[in-house]
């Protein structure tokens, strides 16, 4: 099979209703573009969940309605031609590349929402975000109608949204929840890591540094939030151009921060400027795991 | 073809997709049950749509986050046994009846909405309502994934809705909208009519007398939307066992209240308490019809 590219919504549902109809399982893979590894990780995990027979479908959208004013949309790297080579030599069999007007026509009012776990971590400081995204993965799943999608838990709260549109929504689609992908030095792969200069990418190590001291704590056995939070505080607080804007511990259910010790799944996760750049990272931490 | 019923969602969305992938085109009549004139018109109106091989399907569901608290949730009519005849009759092909249980799991929190064209007319007085509304045909668009589904004009603001939801969300969905059907004295078709006596029966046609009255205005070449409001309330104005809620001429694209003369499609619509009964009607008012 050739990799196909499609641009536009209608061809691209058409496609996939054929490529369903004939008993292809369809896996989607949705990404704003600029690929690295974890994307790419991503690509083969779900080529496993749908098999050879199966169609891996990557979506590269820029979604505009999930940046805030004075976010990076216009400055959030693109790179279409790198990133339809990489697909092709992962062996990624469609691709699904539509302009903004393509996925909005102008006066759209309806959006999906969502309004416990979308307050608390990103959406306190990005207000409209998880709108803008839910929104647009129910518009992709609505055109594509994939059997399995799969989304990076490095995006924690992302994927705990999302998973919870498909159950609210009644999407027939399985979630797929992919590890965090990070470069040698432990920094978490994201596109926006190409906004850092050689001196704050040191610094950003930070963040995955008190992650594992959590990490350590908790293999030791602490399960305070308050003192697991310290841990963590105090080894971005020894960084000083790492601007910290949350340590959290929270219910990986509810997504609602613990003050009590922790007694199931919970997540770890901060959010932190490194000069004009946001990052984010998190880790489970998980006291029924063996 | 034996007339199927299914309650559970998983089996559904799966009989669905069966007869999708088998070529048959599905149409939808979603509705609350206790089935009138009304919905049986749309039934038809679908038949036509999907044709001999196509699939009817008719919801019957009573969606409980579509009332707000204080509404007729738990007193608005139901019969499913003489809902599953007239279907039956009227050559029906599956009735999908779930319960609230099999519809809404405990804890969801995503939901549908829309913030300009739900904000006026009903959305006035019933905060929630459209949210209830659109997030429920979101739910029954991604279990049964329709062709087509139809949805009748007396409920006006709803049809504007979901047609906007249906392009905004790329559901790819064909929307049909039905005219009002009314009793033979002119009351529109309601299965809440069921809840009036026979004198508060006899005061509700003041609704269809007043939206006959702009009509009439109207093709008489009056334009003027503060004068045709002036029409319609001095009609219900003379029944005061009527108390309306409101009287509005409307743009029919953004639902918007004119003030300026009518230059393109508008919606006259009330909503009124006949007793304890909110009853609503429309007419469309269309400058362009020949």
């Amino acid at each position: 099979m050739i990799m196909e590219v499609i641009d536009s919504v209608r061809e691209m549902q058409k496609r996939c209703d054929e490529l369903h109809c004939a008993g292809r399982r369809i896996g989607l893979v949705p990404t704003m573009g600029y690929l690295h590894e974890g994307h790419l990780s991503l690509v083969r995990l779900i080529r496993g969940k749908v098999g050879e027979d199966g169609v891996v479908i990557v979506s590269i959208f820029v979604n505009p309605t999930q940046f805030g004013p004075g976010e990076d949309f216009e400055v959030y790297p693109r790179d279409f031609e790198r990133d339809r080579r990489l697909c092709l030599r992962e062996g990624v069999d469609l691709i699904f590349h539509p302009s903004a007007a393509e996925m909005y026509v102008p006066g759209a009012t309806v959006y999906v929402s969502e309004d416990r776990l979308s307050r608390g971590l990103c959406g306190r400081s990005r207000p409209g975000h998880f709108r803008g995204v839910l929104t647009v993965v129910a518009k992709l799943f609505n055109i594509i109608r994939p059997d399995v999608a799969v989304f990076g838990r490095k995006d924690a709260q992302q994927l705990r949204l999302i998973e919870r549109m498909v159950t609210d929504l009644n999407y027939p689609i399985e979630i797929v929840a992919a590890p965090i992908v990070r470069e040698s030095d432990g920094l978490a792969m994201s596109s926006r890591n190409t906004y850092l200069s050689e001196h704050q990418r040191r610094q950003a190590l930070c963040l995955n540094r008190a992650l594992q001291a959590a990490e350590e704590a908790f293999a030791g056995g602490e399960r305070d939030p308050v003192r697991l939070k310290a841990t963590m505080a105090s080894i971005t607080a020894d960084v000083p151009e790492v601007e910290v804007e949350y340590i959290e511990i929270v219910d990986w259910e509810t997504l609602e921060r613990l003050s009590s010790p922790i007694e199931r799944k919970a997540l770890a996760a901060m959010a932190a400027r490194v000069g004009g750049t946001r990052l984010i990272d998190n880790t489970l931490l998980d006291p029924t795991a063996k």
